[in-house]
């Protein structure tokens, strides 16, 4: 088999597919289902329109509490010349009827009066209190016809249109079609959804795992898009790498199902049986797309069942990819628009929004790539950073505010350049997020999970102090985490606020002063004690990213004991999080790393004390008033965080929400 | 009982019911479940925050299939100087190690070379196709240590947070839960919400209804919108109007929920027990808001049970009055933020937009007015036009794109200003929505019906043909709908556009020929044979509003035939669409009104025929031209649509679509 997948534009596969279902009939809806009428019908598709077969109201309805009477009959009456009606107890016409809200109309009145606008009177012709049963009612003033009266037909007259088909039910137009005179509505059938993992190294969620195995989780994701657009998903257990099983696995699928989704085995390694096993059992229409995450997409088409025989209608079936990243892009190109269609309801349309790229971003050419981006008002700019790429990367899809899609044949998109991203968030979210840019701390992450039930998102992207105080510059964050020690004074952050921000008024709080030191495995089997060790042969060392405030106190006290950098055994690997530092030595990657102490007791590593230092927030003065952060400066007040956060070792947060500094502009 | 309710501003009202709350001890989460992490889980909210137990990936991973190899001994590696790396078989030791996309790196590796930069080599040392189990591999380039590798922790770090609490769970979620080490999650208990429909004029869906008995939808809307909102809800069957029996309903619901709606009764008058059954079983904080719709709210408490005994949780109860428009906008306002507290959410957070109003409203001075309006972009204005205003015209909010809230204190609001609306629709709705202001014909409902598979809602105000003419004035719509006859040429329509859009360039289209004649009851009679009987005394008539291509043209005959309008009994009673004429010949109200065949069809009326005339639909030239309106056009010449619409009587379709003038503006 080759290991060369093909390389369709998306248009032209998305046309191959609508052919084959065209050839197969499968274009529209799957069937039409009489459902009951009640709150189960709520997202579902009307599948036909529905037009009013009653009028509501359906008879002329008092709108008020009063009495029906003939309008003609209060012609010329005045506060000076009332008019009495009689209500027919003993008489022999009656001319005024009482009706509570909601009642018929005799069929003789043509409007009603209000009881306050009427005297009751007793047998004796005296005023009564019976307003229920009086002996007739005195009116003081003419009364127009049809007033104070539903009319029939004045919500709905039957016959017109109350949804057309298509439209998928909200609870409001279940109140409406019942009005009309339904019990019972025609949806749109749903469509089964066959989810069918493969992968020997999957393992089910909640089994433990070791090295080489994975957690089988698209298949719920995947069940969870198709329960959101309207299918029925059904999720088979995991078939291992084979292609007997494989192939008898989809034979059983196809047997119940509207559509297939085989994940993964749709690339085209050795292992990868799925284009093969369709081929064997119908047609691959399309085996690689140009789209990047989810290149190695399959469109095919089941025709065949057990021993050759064939099926009573064809199903289709898409591979697709396994990367989780890839996994959920697909669905939402090729199995989202399916679904729609087979509803019969427009396709899901995204917001679009155009907003300004903070970073450069490069694109394989070619492949369309779905960039995933971070989106925050700064200012009025809608800002959009790039989020990690790698397609394995769920936390990026996850964290995704929007996708921006840069088109094949493009080299990438420079900083600055507007894009356009179909959000994933709504807009009012976007107003709410608090876009934080700088260094990593892990105070940060119980900030946003303090920030969250005061509807603020907190985004941190970590680019280290310095990027965090270009970004500034840039207007491109509402505030950034710093911590850039000025060598000459021993003082933090300032001199480079007024290096590098000079012109801007900021504000400088303490958010928590923080031990740093070195991580090391448990025990410290290297014993390793200070910066010293780290020119030891035997030891190798995790370094943070050029403008991290880690990174320059690192090197302004290796300069102090005149280590030269390349005696330390891994000073060009760079991580970009303490996190990830403190991974990178429980993995086995490097033996130590300069970092904070919580992120050695997160990754359960041992920590050696060197420094203690300020973790500042530089906000500009127009965010440090603005709205937006408020609960920000609430929660630094907040005791039970200041306790959240001294629970975490190596934390100071006497000083937390202080102002250090107030900079205004020259 | 008093028949005057409370008054009280909706702020109050909610914080009396957030004390009551407090006090009672149910201002948070009602409970935590732990369930299982599958499809399921989507919608639900997090009781807690989720911090990652294990990291993703949990292995150093090859990110490529191709040899795990030590990166420091390619050092030197070039094209003519290539290093040759033992795979171990054989040999003492092991320097490179086939691996697959996903396979975990061997713990002394630190780096992976794909197998397209790799010559595999045979025993002999010639290069060889094996390439998972060959003797050795040469390599004619130096690799950098970590490539092609997923580090552990690339995509989750253990101790990492994953999602705040109170987030709510999208497809997505769950994987990156799931990579973090979870197979169970703590989520938000649902609210169990009982729906208690009462009052004795109410009927299942589906049984026959008389005068006077009410269908009961409004139990389904409800639960409709507790599910949406992520309530459980319970259903009761109809309580009819009787104090014990109320109560013992009451009773009944409050063991088994968090919260009781009940619907209605909860007005002032002789049949609304609700607020005297809460009072006996425990309190009524707020009887009747300053909001309208939906004055008569009832806030209370249930604190008691069967025979005084106090519940072990009171349940909070809310009156929800009857008339569905207010029954939906209560539960908008009281049930879903109730709800989004006790799942932990924030609020759903409406998106806010500015529109100009159409046409004035006055207010109630004193309660906040919440207006139903269908919005419509127009050039670049968004127009909001206000729906009729009754409590009782569930369609009103069925079609309403939003809603605006006019303050109480406000007398109204005049035409042309700004209103905030918050939507009920999306952005992406807005731009696809064409707005029709004008004459009514049943062909603009099938027309709205084709249009919606195109992606556009089609939305038509009947407001009359000349009506229609000045919104395109004051561009305020896409088209109008016309069938204006100038008596002095028999011309229509052009003689019209030259008076009221002079100045303006539009495109005059015939959508069809009709027959206007007198709708009478079935069998006629009262032998109405033309328009001179219409001055019969026995004879009501229903009129159409002034400025309606209809009213003109019944003008215009009776002046002809020199009947006198003061001689046409129900002259002055105007309806504003044929079918509203039609319903109110049907129902009794009048005995003819003049209109269009189908509207006598639709209603199972007799037609009359007395003239032909076109129906023109008028275009501005900006909108002719526009994509909004392609599919518009493309349906004018449907045959499909064409057989819809002469199925219905009195229609020619032989000149549909075809353009009638061309004004341009001088």
């Amino acid at each position: 088999m080759s290991i060369y997948l093909q390389d369709i534009p998306l248009q032209e596969a998305q046309s191959r597919l609508d052919q084959a279902l065209a050839a197969a009939n499968l274009s529209g809806l799957l069937g039409i289902e009489d459902i009951l009428l009640d709150e189960n019908a709520v997202g579902r598709v009307l599948a036909e329109a529905i037009w009013a077969k009653i009028s509501s109201p359906n008879y002329h309805a008092a709108a008020m509490d009063g009495y029906a009477i003939r309008s003609a009959e209060t012609a010329g009456a005045t506060l000076g010349n009332p008019i009495v009606l009689t209500c027919g107890q003993g008489s022999t016409k009656l001319q005024a009827f009482y009706v509570d809200t909601g009642d018929p109309l005799p069929g003789w009145a043509d409007t009603v009066i209000p009881i306050e606008y009427v005297e009751s009177l007793s047998f004796e012709g005296h005023v009564s209190k019976d307003i229920r049963n009086p002996q007739a009612i005195r009116i003081r003033e003419a009364v127009a016809p049809w007033h104070h009266v539903r009319p029939v037909g004045e919500d709905i007259i039957a016959s017109q249109l109350i949804l057309p088909a298509g439209h998928t039910l909200r609870p409001v137009d279940l109140a409406a079609i019942a009005s009309g005179g339904y019990s019972r509505i025609p949806v749109a059938r749903r469509p089964l959804v066959a989810i069918l993992p493969t992968g020997s190294e999957l393992k089910p969620i909640g089994e433990p795992i070791e090295a080489g195995q994975i957690i089988e989780f698209n298949s719920i994701m995947l069940a969870g898009q198709v329960q959101q657009w309207g299918g029925l998903a059904v999720r088979y257990p995991i078939t291992s790498d084979d292609f007997e099983n494989i192939r008898n696995r989809i034979i059983t699928a196809a047997k119940d199902s509207d559509l297939i989704l085989i994940n993964a085995g749709s690339s085209a390694g050795a292992e990868d049986y799925s284009a093969e096993v369709i081929n064997s059992l119908g047609q691959v229409y399309v085996h690689g797309i140009a789209v990047r995450p989810g290149h190695p997409v399959i469109l095919g088409m089941i025709s065949h069942g057990l021993s050759g025989g064939e099926l009573s209608k064809p199903v289709p079936i898409i591979g697709v990819p396994g990367y989780p990243v890839s996994t959920a892009l697909t669905a939402e190109i090729f199995v989202e628009p399916l679904l729609s269609r087979w509803l019969g309801r427009p396709d899901d349309e995204p917001i679009l929004m155009t907003a300004i790229l903070t970073r450069k971003v490069t694109s394989p050419a070619g492949d369309d790539d779905y960039l995933r981006v971070m989106l925050g008002q700064v200012g009025d700019r809608l800002l959009a950073t790039p989020l990690p790429r790698g397609a394995g990367l769920i936390s990026s899809l996850m964290k995704a505010d929007g996708i921006s899609i840069i088109p094949g044949g493009t080299q990438g998109v420079p900083a600055g350049e507007k894009i356009e991203v179909r959000l994933y968030c709504s807009l009012t979210e976007l107003t709410r997020t608090i876009l934080a840019i700088g260094s990593h701390d892990l105070t940060l992450d119980l900030l946003a999970q303090f920030l969250a039930p005061y509807k603020r998102k907190f985004v941190s992207a970590n680019v280290g102090s310095l990027g965090g105080l270009l970004a500034l510059k840039r207007h491109e964050a509402h505030l950034a985490g710093s911590h850039l020690l000025n060598p000459a004074s021993g003082e933090y952050n300032l001199s480079y606020i007024h290096q590098y921000l000079s012109g801007n008024s900021v504000i400088v709080i303490m958010l928590v002063k923080r031990e740093q030191g070195l991580l090391v495995k448990p025990g410290n089997p290297k014993a390793i004690h200070s910066l010293v060790d780290l020119s030891r042969p035997d030891i190798s060392f995790i370094n943070r990213q050029r403008g991290a405030g880690t990174r320059v106190l690192l090197d302004y006290q290796l300069e102090k004991m005149a280590i030269p950098t390349n005696r330390v055994n891994g000073y060009d690997q760079e991580e970009y999080t303490h996190l990830a530092v403190a991974a990178t030595i429980a993995s086995g990657r490097a033996d130590t790393g300069l970092g904070i102490a919580a992120a050695a007791e997160a990754l359960g590593l041992d920590f050696v004390p060197l420094y203690q230092e300020p973790y500042h927030l530089i906000i500009p003065q127009e965010y440090y008033e603005s709205k937006l952060l408020v609960p920000l400066f609430d929660i630094l007040q907040d005791l039970d965080f200041h306790r959240k956060v001294s629970a975490m070792p190596g934390y100071d947060v006497s000083q937390m929400g202080d102002v250090v500094a107030t900079i205004s502009a020259k």
